[in-house]
């Protein structure tokens, strides 16, 4: 009974409020998020991952703290891994010509590479985007490869595929993002396509739509493409089949 | 101290796994979900809310008590909100015309009339659609509205838009689907388009696109478009803005 008893009052200071009549959500060891917290930020996470909420500059303030537990549990790692199964297994279903046409576009960041270690000790998505630190992080060249992505892009390959990587990145970074590239366990893709001097103040969506044409204008089929934001995805150009990643850090239009 | 000691018990009797690792839905009144099906299920919900997962018959069978949980509780209510929320302030911020040409299309089932109902007594999604039941659910005009649905639809006639309703329910439906939608709150709409029988076999994501062409080919504006699946929104002749709401229950190619 003693030891009950400890157990209990370790559960009862431990625990959460036992009168909230909604959603807790339990982790021991971290904070925990109040209900109407949650429930709120769930939602927020709704509207964003389908675009309802359109242009947003940061994560709510009552989020923040939310976003950063997501982002770095269970989650964020397990909606990825779902994503990915869906994508691989429409890959494998395709019929590959064997003449190199079958194509496959990739974003980069949060697509293949994550920046979470940057947005760790940059307010996790709470600041408007600061351009020069984050400029700073990409010429380091250690972004971890996103594990599933990883996986995908191998079997990619495995399968014939030809790879195009298609970043809002600009030419200047070409030489750091392909360094972090192989640095996390990518290679031979077939092209790296990044944002040149023509490029500059047109929308990703519309920069992304331009350069999916010229792919399939040079006569490839894109099979799927891969990104964390709409505007990957969206547009004209469409690939066949689009697979959305979660990404509740920032939005770009 | 007897009295905690039985508080406890309850607690104890009720609660969830201690040891388990992972996050856990707390709803003391409610079944409580495996952390490991609820990291499954939540991640399932996140490829059929982004349509990542594409097409897909009935919930999966370790996700079903998740979708009963979800679709009864506050997390589907609370999303709905959000949605509308993003939907009403874009609306507001749109200049009326005055001429009657700015349109609102809206979808009818999970996004102005509610079929949990229906669902609650046919196994929440885990079973095939079987048409005839769902007919006669249909028949008794009796699904209720969805809360932030109506509230929408009013703000939008209060603002000066023509409703367009367009659904995949057939013209041999337009008695009850105009008694139910007045039963339920709702009034006032421009039209009410249905498929007819040269629409039989026709993608619901093509015929919505071609109601959509027509709509706008008649001198209206889409400015939004609401609907809880993404072929009530995607193809051609797309709205300005489109208002993803959520659905885990069925899936609409």
């Amino acid at each position: 009974m003693a030891l009950i008893l400890i157990t209990v009052m370790v559960i009862l200071a431990a625990g959460p409020t036992w009168s909230s009549p909604s959603i807790i959500q339990m982790r021991p060891e971290k904070k925990t998020l109040l209900a109407a917290d949650d429930l709120y930020c769930s939602s927020w996470r709704f509207t964003v991952e389908t675009n309802d909420a359109g242009a947003w500059t940061r994560v709510p303030v009552r989020c923040v703290d939310f976003v950063k537990e997501y982002i770095t549990g269970d989650l964020y790692a397990s909606e990825l891994e779902a994503v990915t199964t869906n994508a691989a297994e429409y890959a494998r279903a395709i019929r590959i010509s064997g003449d190199g046409r079958d194509a496959w576009v990739f974003d980069i960041d949060e697509t293949l590479l994550s920046n979470v270690p940057y947005y760790a000790v940059n307010g996790f998505g709470s600041k408007i985007f600061d351009e020069p630190s984050f400029n700073e992080w990409v010429e380091l060249a250690e972004a971890p490869a996103i594990a599933p992505g990883l996986r995908l892009y191998n079997e990619l390959q495995e399968l014939g595929f030809t790879i195009f990587l298609l970043t809002g990145r600009g030419e200047y970074q070409r030489h750091a993002t392909e360094r972090n590239l192989m640095y996390a366990g990518f290679s031979n893709w077939g092209k790296l396509i990044l944002r040149g001097k023509s490029d500059e103040g047109t929308l990703a969506s519309v920069f992304k739509s331009e350069k999916r044409k010229e792919i399939e204008d040079a006569g490839y089929i894109i099979h799927g493409s891969s990104g964390d934001q709409w505007s990957d995805l969206m547009g004209f150009a469409v690939a066949r089949r689009s697979y959305k990643l979660p990404n509740p850090l920032y939005y770009i239009a």
